[in-house]
């Protein structure tokens, strides 16, 4: 089906000049130029379709595929027309590498998008693979750009390949693609394809999620995991416990209204981007004290090292009416307000101190023997909730691998512990999300965020390394396979990955510039495989030049993505800038 | 002379309330509010000065105190008035920290600025020392600000520190200090307080320059080192040379003009921070070979390591007329114009590697015996030059360490290699910067840049970090004292620090968050000193919260500089993310 093309393009992969980011699973490019303007049609299923920039789908949870499809042409035409960038520094140094405007050009003429099945409900709010995500893409030599994918998301993704192929021209009036003909035929390696996101430890409005949903949709990635309370802070209203947002959130007005959340989840679905909200629980939680007493236990002891990971600590008293009252009143506020949206609600997990119990004059305990009992009724209760909303529940794997929870064949569990973890979820039967915090936790390897008094502490801590250092480098997430060493049946059960941002340090000052272009390397791995289709591990060679196009094109586009080399190596061949023994 | 009132203080700083950054030599505050408009009187010397928004004072080397004080008058009110921020992070959580604007307000009428000394050329070009930058600032409980100083940038520094006594209300339309009233004396602990800037491995628009510029100013360091060209591009217009950057830009026009230098040196004295450049040789200047051939051995030899720290490699060839004359060129073109500005001129001379030579026709020796003759001369040439233009050489200490070059007693040495380098530079009699990689290398710890292709380069460099991690925390760089360890003679012979940004993979998108706020950790440091008036290193308790509030200044202000802490750190106590055994 796809043979002599791709060969050819193997050799080609290694310039600089193929550059889709994440690369498709099977692409052929040429060495044409063809220029494109805004006078080109476009067509969805035979009907012409106009773009305008800022277009947006009509809101509420009706969607339609047309309209999806159509503000993806108008994003892809925005990122051509308006957000695109010259290639200097990805073309040799003084070299003359653009076309010469002045000649006959050759114009893309049109963009006919077929979409082949109608999208069902659950196109909009899938689980893991419910969705086909699958597209193919052509662009003939003589400017017929057709699109093919049996999904609205599948034709999102297209487009942002499509959008891929374009330059500026200097002149500042042109935009060309120097890779025509171009034969494209993509799919994901894995369904889930993830950034975490700590909204609660540091504050970050609307249209910074927003922001990052954008360059999520531009990597091909599609799932938003939303940390959205912790024991730090609760910036989520709750309108049947207005005090929540109101004592919790860092500054009053700074939550996320019903409006707000409706807002970030519908962004997300018209970009192939699934929200994932987390409020972790029974541990960091320690906020709620704030709001609503007798809840929490533990909230701000000292020293925090004997009763959570970091202060403020805090956790639900797992034995308490009042919470599990609090819970129905939460859960049935919030979900049916997100369920139109989303396959997943995460009931967070991690990081439970069994010493919290102890100060809960319910439990007055930090048995295991005492607190499993309860904590299984706990997460059985919390499930049922969530499933009772036609949710699917996420969990933290301690629940399993501290605690021994037995959980439902529908929940999927996140493991970032690393080592054997996920192999061992996998083998055990449990459907996995890879977070390894040796790879996958973009925030690790800056440096402690505690203070640290002259002294003692001072003098144990110096110099100050953080718990998860080094820093992970674009290198080093590049090289997570997350399904490592597993065997093809259980490789199954890993469903994908996050990458997370754990917001001790990061606002939305520095926010860009630390995610990206690292959480697009894990992108790449999650969509095109760490593999090539030849069983290869994927090269920094063939990698490095595609993520420094892929970090201009984010930067043109308002990403501020931090460079992936320096334009000396960039300019030349990925050797230039390699080791050689 | 300073007695009662410091002492009531030292309890006070350990509050969130008191948040000069650095923190001044003495100073006492109280807790009146004043507000402030922009009706009050400012005068200079007795002369009411007026002042705009942008207001800049004349180009040109015939410098005006008053007009320079002027501007600086000028940002502070911008400062005050249009980029300052309400500190609801650094205060408790919803709690009603600001002052009510309904009730009868004490306004700040006047600040009368006095330069008690006239500056003489040398205050805007001065050698380490060779300018007073002490000031006096008061602001009594009725709203009187007087300012006294001995230099224009004594004066700048009173304004940088008087602005930050003010914050935003949420009203927006009323500015007050909680902190009245105020009484500071100070001074620099080091004349040097420097950050280098590489310009030559990726490129920075003037503006970018201009901006770190700012950002400096506002944390009272005083030089900028630009490390204006590499091996990799040489952005540096040099019109009796003109092929150097035609040629040796990365692109034709990303580079700077004799404009574009006139411009950020004075933009530099205006703002009290004296720019020193550097042209780093005879190694890391390959990139020359683009433009002028034959004065260039080893450029882009590979395999790299066998020639060079990192590609493309590069040096002078060392016994060459043709060198010499171009030494001769490109002096005399640039010095007459740079002289006006600046004290300094930085010969480099880091990383010289002998094996260069043995590509050298007229040495074809890596033998130190051969070479360092040669080089004795050519140091000697070049510093010649240096001094003919009234300019005093600095070099790196390699000159010294490693070839045991004779310098003249004028020379600035510079030490980046750690260890005892910094003790015996200084025991040797030198003059030297501290620039200690281990805590003040601010590109560090972020992983390679290199590419590593599949096999043994991948598994040798596996997990691919980079040779100075792990990164520098603010809480190591501030931990780092220039002249720890050192007689107190012979710490006079430290002139100071400057932190460095190599900018392999610094551009301007991720610049600002990388360097502040840990440059501004170390521009503490250098201004106020380690330890404080009793000897006492500062502590982290004391400087987490300053540090915070400044950190949120500049962000007003327009330097995206990173978190310091999340919100719950900073709205409370020190001690609460405080770490206790």
């Amino acid at each position: 089906m796809w043979s002599k093309p791709l060969l050819a393009v193997a050799a080609l992969a290694l310039g600089p000049v193929n550059a889709l980011w994440p690369v498709p699973q099977k692409i052929s490019t040429g060495e044409k130029v063809l220029f494109i303007d805004q006078t080109l049609d476009v067509t969805y299923n035979g009907d012409s379709i106009s773009y305008t920039y800022g277009y947006s789908p009509s809101s509420g949870s009706d969607f339609s595929s047309k309209e999806i499809v159509q503000a993806g042409v108008s994003r892809a035409f925005q990122a051509i027309f308006q957000d695109n960038f010259v290639p200097w520094k990805l073309r040799e140094r003084n070299s003359d590498f653009e076309p010469d405007v002045y000649e006959t050009k050759t114009f893309v003429k049109s963009i006919q998008i077929t979409q082949t099945e109608k999208d069902d409900a659950s196109a909009f709010k899938p689980l893991a693979g419910e969705v086909d995500e699958s597209y193919t893409l052509t662009l003939s030599e003589d400017g017929q750009a057709v699109i093919k994918a049996k999904s609205s998301v599948g034709c999102l993704h297209a487009l942002e390949s499509f959008l891929q192929l374009f330059f500026k021209h200097s002149s500042g009036t042109f935009w060309y693609t120097p890779h025509a003909p171009v034969s494209i035929e993509d799919e994901p390696k894995f369904p889930h394809r993830g950034v975490l996101l700590d909204v609660a430890r540091s504050w970050f409005e609307v249209d910074d999620i927003k922001h990052t949903i954008d360059a999520m949709a531009w990597n091909k990635m599609n799932r938003l995991h939303l940390h959205v309370t912790d024991s730090q802070s609760w910036p989520l209203e709750i309108p049947a416990l207005p005090k929540l947002a109101e004592e919790g959130a860092y500054r009053k007005g700074l939550s996320y209204s019903p409006e707000d959340i409706k807002g970030i989840y519908e962004y997300g679905v018209h970009r192939g981007v699934e929200v994932i909200m987390e409020i972790d629980m029974p541990g960091h939680i320690g906020v709620v004290e704030l709001a609503y007493k007798d809840l929490i236990v533990a909230y701000n002891e000292k020293p925090y090292q004997w009763w959570c990971a970091e202060p403020p600590c805090g956790a639900f008293r797992m034995n308490s009416t009042a919470v599990y009252d609090f819970l129905d009143t939460l859960f049935e506020d919030l979900f049916p307000r997100i369920a139109p949206y989303t396959a997943y609600f995460h009931t967070g997990g991690d990081e439970l101190n069994k010493n919290d119990s102890m100060l809960d004059p319910d439990i007055q305990s930090n048995d295991t023997e005492v607190l499993t009992p309860l904590l299984q009724t706990f997460i059985d209760y919390a499930h049922g909730k969530v499933r009772d909303a036609g949710l699917t529940p996420f969990v933290w794997e301690e629940m399993i691998t501290d605690w021994n929870i037995t959980l439902g064949d529908d929940v999927v569990v996140q493991s970032w512990l690393g080592g054997t973890a996920v192999k061992d979820l996998a083998e055990a039967g449990h459907k996995v999300i890879n977070s390894d915090y040796n790879f996958w936790y973009l925030d690790c390897g800056r440096g402690q965020w505690l203070n640290f008094e002259n002294g003692e502490a001072f003098q144990t801590f110096y110099p100050f390394n953080d718990w998860c250092g080094p820093s992970k480098s674009w290198r080093l997430v590049y090289s997570h396979d997350p399904a490592a060493g597993l065997s093809k049946e259980d490789a199954k059960l890993v469903l994908g990955g996050e990458v997370a941002v754990w917001s001790e340090t990061i606002d939305a000052v520095n926010l860009d510039s630390l995610v990206w272009p690292r959480a697009s390397a894990a992108g790449e791995v999650l969509w095109s495989g760490r593999q090539d289709s030849a069983g290869q591990n994927r090269s920094q060679y063939d990698a490095a030049p595609r993520l420094a196009e892929m970090r201009e094109r984010m930067v043109a586009r308002g990403v501020r993505a931090s460079p992936v080399q320096m334009p000396f190596c960039t300019q030349g061949d990925p050797s230039e800038c390699g080791y050689t023994p």
